[in-house]
């Protein structure tokens, strides 16, 4: 009786399995891969979101479609769809394809698992721990912990837990109100997942005490010791200085050497957020703008950032060898790490996260790099810096194109100042039309599909340009063209 | 001079990028997909931990490797990984290989970007709003909000930071030590993502109030009552309550209308964690498992497990139409969300989440239903529940199994009797070698390659096996395989 409710099983005929994926797959080379790298295809192809709802179709219906209104339906998304590899997206901290990250993807959805356990995923687990050994040695630890986390805002809150924790075990059991008030440290320019993390963790954004930074954007050690002292006048605790290499808009490093003399005195948790900016230790040449983070008690690093190694790749770091993270988060849960299995427990990694099912995340940057080797990530990182100083010099160059200040990193900010603008500054109102210029010039070249790139507000700046250089495949052709472009979208303003 | 140093561009050369792509796909294909969804190979291939090390030679070096090292290093990844789309993985909550699915994530990968701003993912901000909207509806709702999570652990996160921010919204600036002690509520079946989550958020695990649950499982509505009139003669204040629709190791949906009543007596907010039995809501036959849910304030869903969408893919569904997400987790960071943009920046969905970059989950989800229709979804639960029921009455039929309890779900949980236990049930010592039965079966298993299937302890019983039947193309020859082959396993036991 049972068996006769069984229905034919659905989708396990093995040949339309892979016909599908065949198909789907030389719609993803055509479209996205050669067509979306490609400088003589648009960037984006814009649309109204009312429009593109319409084109995409995209309510869900009780019937199934056919294999061509699929495959028809996969070329669209792509179509309307970013191209965040194309050489013109410069608009995000991330850019490019790498095709051996792309691959290490592909293999890791078809895999579909999660490294909570050696049992389900023996490969992935020794992969990670062999990864994050090498981020640490580029940090300067021979030993630690560490995990791949969805994001550098989660890395960056796992950093504010872990120090709250190991000065204060009770918080896990008894919260927040058995502890005294605390307070935590980090610059103006810092990235707003301190804040958020903050208001998450149940500490409130108040406990975020913001500490000066300088005209470049960097964090000042003896304002730091201020606002520490500032906190404890007021009665709160200090436990944590996160501080930050590479800075969103600006690019800016601390100085993480007289940050960490501040914090060994005062006996504080030292948080590198460095995921923006933590690549940069592949480069024996600029690795110096990270000196003093071997001094970090945790890092952030998102080589899914500079190095390209696809969304998320994000590694929190730790020089503990305590097993803190395992003591701060783990819950022994029977169902999943019983102890009486047949292999070293201590492989799963499952009680070192808040999640249960995590992603994957190790593959794709371990076979990036066995495939371009430390060396052939050394070079992207150092040919980004060239290309960025390539920029600098052409802006100086060129007429109508002003730089906000001059770059460390490979963020370059800048203004363009169309014709009408010039010779202009001292004029009224110049600031507030000069800041009218981007958004203009932005949704002159997303409706063309020519090129991306961010603009905003900072400080008392008004709106400028952020040219961020990651795309490994960058050339200075590119740069020039972001330049003529530029020029071009603004000539009648 | 600028110029002189720049460095040929690397990885630049097209056709190289899709003949590498092209290669990998083919083993993708070959091993992951044709052999690994195949019973006629193993479903894992067993090496110890150092042996792996070795034949996965995992190290990073300076050198880059050539291109047939790299593509030998894919088939290694692949061979020795667990294949958990194989017909015999029953090892966890998430099984199968759905060809859109994969085909959405590939296509996913190849575009890279995150949905925190419709600027940069166009399609999949609209696309996430719409997949959200039908899972919302499936729970009963018009109109609401909602976000995809890293996982079910944060999607309950969330639910428990929006319900203490909408009761005291000081408290995203302020923290817990300017609220009073604060209580929520779940039965002792609840995901120990709650725990977890509690712990995270600062609140601690003590403000975990354990409710009752009865010989299935479920939560006991009148316990709830009484924990709650306990916790408020403590001093503390209930603010929300964790139902569970579908628990982790018994498959047991906790009674929502009974609860729901009891949180609208007391004026609490009702989350129910469906992250497991969530996908039930597609079946006419079976979603009044989750009858009352329409009266939830939020709900977690992962349709990466019984929906086989892929890791991860985890809604978290919200009746709220105040913009609550935003408000609880926003902090309108200028460089990402400038105001001044040219299209409406409500869509911008990067102030819904604590998280910056996240990934797109919604595409595989998508293009799974539109391939397979809600009805051809709904008739993939309809069959796991018959498949489950077929496993019960086979388990009845034959000596040496033991239910632990009829199942209301898809978890079957039975003990293996072997041999030397028959008709021993009174003798000393029963129960714990019982309990020893399966351990030794599972490494005898898993070291064969033949197939997973996860155990535990649970209460007062000892180890038994969770069967899940979550793989939408298994047939009943699969469900006898697995008990033959538990009976081949342990028949010198």
């Amino acid at each position: 009786m049972a068996d006769s409710k069984l229905l034919p099983s659905p989708g396990g005929d093995p040949v339309a399995v892979e016909t599908l994926l065949q198909d789907v797959f030389g719609i993803v080379v055509d479209e996205a891969i050669r067509k979306g790298t490609s400088a003589s295809e648009k960037v984006c192809d814009w649309k109204e979101p009312e429009e593109l709802k319409q084109l995409l179709d995209l309510e869900l219906q009780s019937q199934g479609e056919s294999q061509e209104q699929i495959l028809e339906r996969c070329r669209a998304v792509i179509r309307y769809s970013v191209k965040t590899g194309h050489p013109r997206f410069f608009n995000q901290l991330f850019s490019g394809l790498d095709p051996h990250s792309l691959a290490g993807r592909i293999i890791t959805e078809s895999l579909n698992t999660s490294p909570y356990t050696y049992e389900i995923a023996p490969v992935f687990v020794l992969m990670e721990e062999e990864v994050l050994k090498k981020l640490r040695a580029l940090v300067g630890w021979s030993s630690g912990d560490g995990v791949f986390c969805p994001g550098g805002s989660i890395s960056n809150m796992y950093a504010i837990n872990l120090a709250r924790y190991q000065r204060y075990p009770d918080c896990k059991q008894r919260g927040l109100r058995a502890l005294p008030p605390l307070a935590l440290f980090t610059s103006k320019e810092c990235h707003y997942s301190i804040n958020k993390g903050a208001a998450f963790l149940g500490l409130g954004t108040d406990s975020v005490r913001v500490v000066k930074a300088d005209e470049r954007g960097k964090m000042i050690p003896e304002d730091l010791e201020r606002q520490i002292s500032l906190a404890e006048a007021e009665g709160a605790v200090p436990f944590l200085v996160s501080a930050t290499s590479g800075t969103t808009v600006l690019g800016a490093f601390d100085p993480l050497d007289a940050i960490a003399d501040v914090c060994q005195r005062h006996g504080l948790w030292l948080h590198v957020d460095a995921a923006w900016g933590g690549s940069v230790l592949l480069s024996q040449t600029h690795r110096h703008l990270l000196d003093g983070i071997q001094r970090a008690d945790s890092v952030a690093w998102n080589p899914h950032k500079l190095l390209a190694a696809g969304l998320q790749c994000s590694a929190l770091l730790l020089q503990d060898t305590s097993n803190l993270l395992k003591r701060c988060h783990g819950f022994q849960a029977s169902y999943l790490f019983p102890q009486d299995k047949f292999y070293d427990v201590a492989l799963d990694t499952g009680d070192k996260v808040v999640q249960c099912g995590r992603r994957v995340d190790c593959l794709k940057l371990w076979l990036m790099w066995k495939a371009q080797g430390g060396q052939g990530l050394e070079q992207r990182i150092d040919q980004a810096f060239a290309l960025a100083r390539y920029l600098v010099e052409e802006i100086k160059k060129r007429e109508g194109f002003e730089l906000v200040m001059e770059p460390e990193f490979v963020n370059v900010c800048f203004w363009l100042l169309s014709p009408s603008l010039w010779g202009k500054q001292a004029s009224p109102h110049y600031s507030q039309r000069l800041s009218q210029v981007a958004p203009v010039l932005k949704e002159r070249m997303v409706k063309e599909g020519s090129m991306m790139i961010g603009y905003q507000p900072h400080g008392s700046h008004g709106n400028f340009f952020r040219m961020v250089v990651a795309n490994p495949t960058l050339t200075c052709a590119d740069i020039d063209f972001l330049l003529n472009e530029l020029e071009r979208l603004g000539q009648d303003l």
